[in-house]
């Protein structure tokens, strides 16, 4: 059974505004929940679920112990929902503090206005594969606590450093690492091999990376084409960009 | 002007069961649009678009001619569409007859089970990219008439031929092309170079391959991850794959 104040309270966190104001998201289904919960990183404000759920996790609710237990029905589960098909259970986390982020000795995304909170989700996902452990987002990206861009990380946000920073003032800072940009026409990754240190810059869907940020740029990189497509899925482009650098 | 019965005829291609019967599909977008009508594959049967869409695109119209064009007024064509936002034009093309297709010396893509329509977008997308000319799909796969998938291929859709087999009966058809699966426990792509000829198996999102697939591979090959998440997206992942064996 759920409140009337606490539905409203969920459903205001489908907009970035209110999860701003109060420094909390939403994370739905199983696998989601679950990771996000045994991560150290987020707090569980409370957790929002199907009876069947509950008895199932029984062990996982008592070890991390959310602050407040509802059981719900299917319809109060899709009222607060932000998927087309909730998914047993929903959580509101704390955010977590903004991490500050080592880029010595490591390999270090930036991505410059990613626009789709998929994409988003799908990068940071990526990002977790290859062991990267920070991405760092021009503020005009989408925002990584969008419903949609925590369901689209499949968990990957436990272990992986999210911040939003001024572009500029940041690459300004970390002149020292050698900067990457995805391009249309730069050296073709097949001639980077085992970089261990690195800032590679990811542009927007459309309108690829900005001249502001341009400017910090080492080199361009670019995935060689064979046939005629004008362009790759930014979060594939990421994906092939990594598998050879790292 | 758009009829009742223009409106009521397109938005029945909104589904997979018109689709067939009709053996005709829709197309959105400036770009999609622009790229089908000068494909020589299809054949536009009806074009729907505001008037600033046809005064910009006279030149196109005239040279390719579709069997009818209607102007309408916004409202008219966010009735028709099957986006959330509509873009200006949509038109109604034939299916392309089903080709035959030659994998010897080639790399062919076959898709086990691929469900999500934004994937088989994307991963038509990538093939072009690569320069692989044909999509073989198990009959289970999303429908590449979808609307969704026709506006994710962005236009790719005209240079790569998708064709829906018995995966089972088409795979023992080419046993003499060697055969590639994207597995979660197989050789490591970067070991995998200058391949002329394979086929090239991706499973479905969750499942992965089937037996009744794999039985048919001959070697399996997987993306050496670094970090801790469970499994890459499907189109990423055929994307890196390709990128290391093209």
């Amino acid at each position: 059974m759920i409140s009337k104040s606490q539905t409203k309270y969920i459903q205001s966190l489908h907009h970035k505004k209110f999860r701003d104001e109060e420094q909390a998201f939403i994370a739905e289904g199983e696998k989601v929940v679950a990771e996000l919960l045994q991560a150290d990183v987020f707090v569980c404000k409370q957790l929002t679920a199907l009876p069947e759920w509950l008895l199932a996790n029984e062990k996982l609710i008592k070890k991390y112990a959310p602050a407040e237990v509802l059981e719900v029905k299917e319809y109060e589960l899709e009222k607060i929902s932000a998927l087309t098909t909730p998914n047993k259970v929903l959580a509101v986390f704390s955010k977590a503090k903004e991490p500050s982020v080592a880029v010595a000795g490591k390999i270090t995304l930036v991505l410059d206005e990613i626009k789709d909170p998929g994409n988003l989700g799908t990068i940071i996902r990526i990002a977790d594969w290859f062991g990267i452990s920070s991405v760092v987002c021009s503020r005009n990206s989408a925002d990584v606590y969008n419903p949609k861009v925590v369901q689209s990380t499949m968990g990957s946000l436990a272990r992986v450093n999210v911040l939003y920073v001024d572009l500029h003032e940041w690459l300004n800072q970390h002149k020292k690492v050698k900067t990457y940009a995805a391009t249309l026409n730069g050296t073709s990754i097949k001639n980077l091999k085992n970089i261990k240190e690195a800032i590679v810059i990811i542009g927007n869907e459309s309108k690829g990376i900005s001249d502001e940020v341009m400017q910090f740029v080492n080199e361009k990189i670019t995935i060689p084409a064979v046939g005629h497509a004008e362009s790759l899925n930014a979060a594939v482009a990421t994906g092939i960009i990594l598998s050879h650098i790292v």
